[in-house]
Parts: structure tokens; C-alpha cells; sequence
């Protein structure tokens, strides 16, 4: 996507380095870092300099790279995948990613490791990509069908989309995934305004809103208390929002809050869909709420506020009383049955196991009888 | 209730002045403030320097009292409610008490207005206190129930409460009403912890947080993404939380977000209770969608976030990108469908037109056939 008019990725590999942008810069600075060691690239995704479940995947693929770049032994190999697993723990997309490099690297003698782990990350990234660009289409036919339908009813106005937390491009090597039905609906010309949650407590609305702004898309941002209430009133068309894994039963584990407005969306008969590309799909979890490790964060991001100062540098507020006792649970879930579709890369499926494998009977995994 | 061990109550008059406790100064630094003019009564309520639907009632009766010492004609009378009933369109309470002032006063003559308006303020005060006492008992049979049921199962621990928004002493003259059960609950050495919702863009959360610290009710905050993982995982026993205007049918008019975590309640089979003093409920409002106000505040209260400072002192950030439109509405809707009940000063009635009317015959209004 464009960065001031300049077509950018979130991620890019050099001859012996990989840069990205810095998210907790963002949105007042836009700054690059450059990972040289596995260790630069286990801490960039532990402090959410990347993040986003795809570009978590993908900035881990390149990880192991890095670590084969010093040393391809076998244990120097073991241990860049440990430390890279245990950065996150609930985008699936990471184990994945880090299973791929596996796969690829262990079989392979140690001179060729480097340069093999090397063109596997390219190929994860450029995977991500070009998911992306077929979720987008699926996702821009969803917003000009709404458009249509409203035409042809003879209503005015944009359609009205809610999105909560970060799925644009910022969270994926390029192109976003709820957002990219969005930018795809925009650069057809069907008129769009994003209603974009907050997203506390790390206010990743802060990130939509700046994409959405480069862009030039309308936005306008909200408490992540607002939604059911513009939902209500019918000031929403459509819910779009992102996935750090989906079950193979169609269970949606996204950013915290999620749920609430899937909730909303089903009282007030707001179509809800999640974009999903099939490598945050986990085909070997059917219950979330039992099987998926919802990770609690530091009490630091409830407590803390970061914004841009009146002077103009960047400072952290508290509100709340000091020593306040929080809770920080970084993800929720949200049910298939309030889900009206998944969007992945080969069209939208209802959210349950079935509806899931007639999309993938190649990867889906027989129920077990355990 | 007791700040630093000393008996406080929100709002006290003395002899020539009203004293407020400035809430916008709290949680970091408790501080009066003295109310001369009927000008400065209605500052206090239009910048929530006072808040919550009883005390905004309390502080706008005050403030016809003020106008009166200063000048006691029709005029004078007539400005005063014009200009605290434009304060804050949403809390029913306010526009109550501006009409009992102003039944008390209109045909009284001028000489005897200043000390009738103080007469009627105090006894508005009071009653507010009395109020409070009985939904607190109220809110404590459930709470108590709630634990003995638990004790029957053989469980432990704490019951979990959670909270939207400040429904505490502070939102009223003395006592609180969600809160006032929870505190009642406590003394009675009933095991209670409340998760405290944030509660943005004003983050209210953390005066509920401040004043059940005082009481050393046991609590943890949670920003308001969380409460539908925590319903969703059995966390929550119960939700209790206030209401600026709740209408003749049992339609809850409260703080934005409220509605979301009514419907996590009821999909997860928890409890979910509303206090409403009598005052809030509006018997001349059916629909509430339809025919209630719902305030817009500043997109300041977005953008910026006010917090206590490394240094100590008290800052703004602004966390979002410079120029990023926002929307603020101030208030939601929750149906009486998903309200389990709603607790009054006479009990705890069904949220419905029939359930209100069963409690209060001599106030509710036969349902029009317009």
C-alpha cells in the first residue's frame, strides 16, 4: 500500500537484514527498524512492533532466516524456533509459520539452510500477498452487493462498515485482510465510510485509521463501546473485522472485544463477517474456548495511555487510581453461529466445519471421535 | 461513604454556597469546589465536574436555590431552569428535579422562593439518600442469593460483579445505586470482587475504581473489550450497573456500552441487573430509540486521554492521528428483553411496562393509544 504516496510493504528482506516498520510508532512517526539476529525478530513481535496474526507469521519466517544467517546447526536452528514460538501464543499463523521453515530446514544439510530459509520467507510473504488480494475480491463483492441492493431500493449514501482492532495492511506483509475489501470497494468507486473501533486497550484504531487515511478512505473513529449503539440505530451496513485463528468449526478467537460486536451485529441483524486467510485457520482445534491459549497481556497497556503530547513528542498518561489491579486478556471468542461468513482466499464459507471444508477438503481434518 | 475514613457526601450546602467534589480532578486528587451562582451550578454539570444521573438532579436543584438567593423573580426562576435543564439532555433526573423546583416555586411569592428552593433541594437530596438505602438493600439480596446458592453447590470463592461506568456514591448525593449493593454485600462479609469496566471516552471506570478502594472492596479494572470473554468463560456471576433514564416500558437508557454487555450477559446465561431509583424512570417514554435525546459529547473526549503524569501532574495525550474524525455518542438503549431485572427503591420489578406499573401504580401512566 501507499505511504505518502509510495508503494510500501510492512516487511522486507535485504541481502543479510530485514526492515520493518515500527507499529508502536505509529501513527505520529513513520519509522523503520532493521532485524539483524533472531533475537531482533523475536522481540519485534513480543513488543508488537509487528503485529497483525499474518505479519506475525511472516516476520517469524524471516527470523529463522536470520538465525541461519549465524549458525545453521541443528540446535541453533531449534532454538531460533522456540524462541520465535514463544513471542505469542494465540495467532496461529505463527506456528505455522514457524512449522513451514521446520519442514523445509531439518531435512536439509546446514550449507543450504540459509539460502533455503531464506526463499521459503520470500514465498510465505508473497503467499500473503496474493491471499490477500483474492480475500479482497470476496470482500469487495460483499460491499457492492450492499451498494447494490440499497440502489436498487433507492437509498442514498455510503455503505457504512464497522471494524474493530487492525486487519488492514499493517497486519499482513500488503493488503489487508477485512480492510482490503474496503480499499478494494474505494478504488471502484462504491462510496465507503468505516466506522473504526478504538480498540483498547493498545488502540490499534489508531493504525486503521492512519492506513485508511493514506488511502484517503472515510473514517471515523469510535469507543469501542460505541458499536452496538450506531448498530441500533441501522448506521451500520456491515461488519468486517480480522482473525488470529479460526477453528475448524468456524469459532473466530480475534481481538478482544470482537464478540461483543458480533453480539450486536446478530441483535440488530447487521451481517458480520470475519476475513480469514487460510493460514489462520488451525484445522486441528475445534473448541476455542477450551483449546485456544488466549493470551493476557501486561497490566501496563490498561493502565497506561500513549498518545502524542501537546508539545509534540509522545508521553504515557495513567488514569486510573495508582496501583489499580487489572486484567488484560488480549482476545476473545466469537461463536460460528453469529457469524454470517469467513472470507478466505477461496470464497466465503459458512462459519462451521462444513462449510470450512467444502472450501478446503484438502486441508480439512476428519472430526475425531475423541 | 468515607473518603480517607471521613463520612463525604457528593454535594453539601451550606449557608450562601453548594460544595461539590470536582470529579474531574479524581481519581488523582480530591478536591471542592464552591458553587456561588446558578452559572456555576450549571458549569459543574455541563463539564461533569458532578455526574450521574441522582446527583446531576441534586446539583440542578441546588443551582434554582443559588439563582433564588440572588434575585427571586418569575424571570430570574425561568432563566435558572432554562439554563440547567440545557446542561445534559440524556438523565431524566435533571429534567424531575427542575420541575419539582419549579412546581414548588411558580406559585409561591418571590419573598419566600429562596428558602422554599433550599427546602426542596435538601428534601431532594435526602430522598436521593433514602433511595440509595433501599436498592442497596435490594441489590444485596441478590448478591446474597447468588452466594448461597453457590455455597449450596459446594463452590467458593467471591461473587463477580461487574460494572459499567460509575453507578457508585459518586454518581449520586450519598450511597451509590448498582454500587450500593455491592458495598452493602461487603459489609455484610459476603466474599465480593467487582470487575470495573473502563468505561471510555471518559473512563468512569476509574471513579468507581477510586471510591471501592476506599471502601477496600476488592476489584479489578478491565477495559470494555473485556466483559464478553470474561461472561463467556463463567467469570461473571452477575452485572449490575445504572441508568441516566429508563422508560414506562423498561427500556434502560445508560452509559454507551452498557447494551453490548447485556447481550454478552444474555448469551452467556449471566444475571444482569439495572438500579433505578424512581426518578430516572421516565413514565411518559415508551420507546427510547424513538424519543430519547441521546447526548453527542465533544470529540475531545475521544482524541484525548487525561491521565496522571510520570512526573505527577495531570496530562492529555492524543493517541489517534492528528485530524481523525470522531463520533461520541454518550448513551445506548438496552432492552427490557435482555434486563433480568430492574432494581427500584420498592423492589425489584421485570422490565417491562407491567413489571414498573406492578411497583409503582400511583406513578405510571396508562399506555396512550397514539
Amino acid at each position: 500500500m501507499n505511504v505518502q504516496g509510495r508503494p510500501t510493504r510492512t516487511i522486507r528482506a535485504t541481502d543479510d537484514a530485514v526492515e520493518i516498520i515500527d507499529q508502536t510508532a505509529l501513527p505520529h512517526s513513520f519509522e523503520t527498524r532493521t532485524l539483524v539476529t533472531v533475537a531482533d525478530a523475536a522481540h519485534a513481535i513480543a513488543t508488537m512492533q509487528v503485529r497483525g496474526a499474518p505479519l506475525i507469521g511472516v516476520t517469524a519466517a524471516y527470523g529463522v532466516w536470520l538465525a541461519m544467517r549465524a549458525d545453521t546447526s541443528d540446535g541453533a536452528l531449534a532454538t531460533a524456533l522456540g524462541m520465535l514460538r514463544a513471542t505469542r501464543p494465540t495467532a496461529v499463523n505463527l506456528r505455522f509459520a514457524l512449522e513451514a521453515m521446520s519442514a523445509t530446514l531439518r531435512p536439509a544439510p546446514p550449507e543450504r539452510r540459509a539460502a533455503l530459509a531464506r526463499g521459503r520467507a520470500d514465498a510465505l510473504a508473497e503467499q500473503d500477498v496474493g491471499i490477500n488480494r483474492a480475500i479482497g475480491a470476496h470482500g469487495l463483492a460483499i460491499i457492492r452487493d450492499l451498494h447494490s441492493a440499497r440502489t436498487h431500493r433507492g437509498g442514498g449514501g455510503p455503505i457504512n462498515i464497522l471494524t474493530h482492532c487492525n486487519a488492514g495492511w499493517l497486519a499482513t506483509v500488503d493488503g489487508g485482510t477485512a480492510l482490503a475489501g474496503i480499499y478494494a470497494a474505494f478504488d471502484a468507486g462504491i462510496p465507503v465510510h468505516v466506522w473504526v473501533d478504538e480498540t483498547r486497550p493498545r488502540n490499534q484504531g489508531a493504525l486503521t485509521a492512519w492506513e485508511l487515511g493514506q488511502h484517503r478512505v472515510p473514517h471515523t473513529v469510535v469507543v469501542d463501546n460505541a458499536g452496538g449503539h450506531l448498530m441500533q440505530r441501522g448506521r451500520v451496513d456491515v461488519v468486517l473485522v480480522g482473525t488470529d485463528r479460526t477453528t475448524a468449526t468456524g469459532e473466530v478467537v480475534n481481538k478482544i472485544g470482537t464478540y461483543l460486536k458480533a453480539l450486536a451485529a446478530r441483535d440488530a441483524g447487521v451481517p458480520f463477517y470475519v476475513a480469514a486467510p487460510s493460514p489462520s485457520i488451525d484445522w486441528t482445534t475445534a473448541d476455542a474456548l477450551r483449546d485456544v491459549a488466549i493470551e493476557e497481556r501486561s497490566a501496563d497497556e490498561v493502565t497506561g495511555v500513549v498518545g502524542r503530547t501537546a508539545a509534540g513528542g509522545m508521553a504515557t498518561v495513567w488514569p486510573l487510581p495508582d496501583g489499580t489491579a487489572t486484567a488484560n486478556p488480549g482476545f476473545d471468542v466469537t461463536p460460528g453461529r453469529l457469524i454470517t461468513g469467513i472470507i478466505t482466499e477461496r470464497g466465503i464459507a459458512a462459519a462451521s466445519r462444513d462449510g470450512l471444508a467444502a472450501l478446503f477438503p484438502d486441508r480439512a481434518v476428519p472430526e475425531s471421535d475423541g
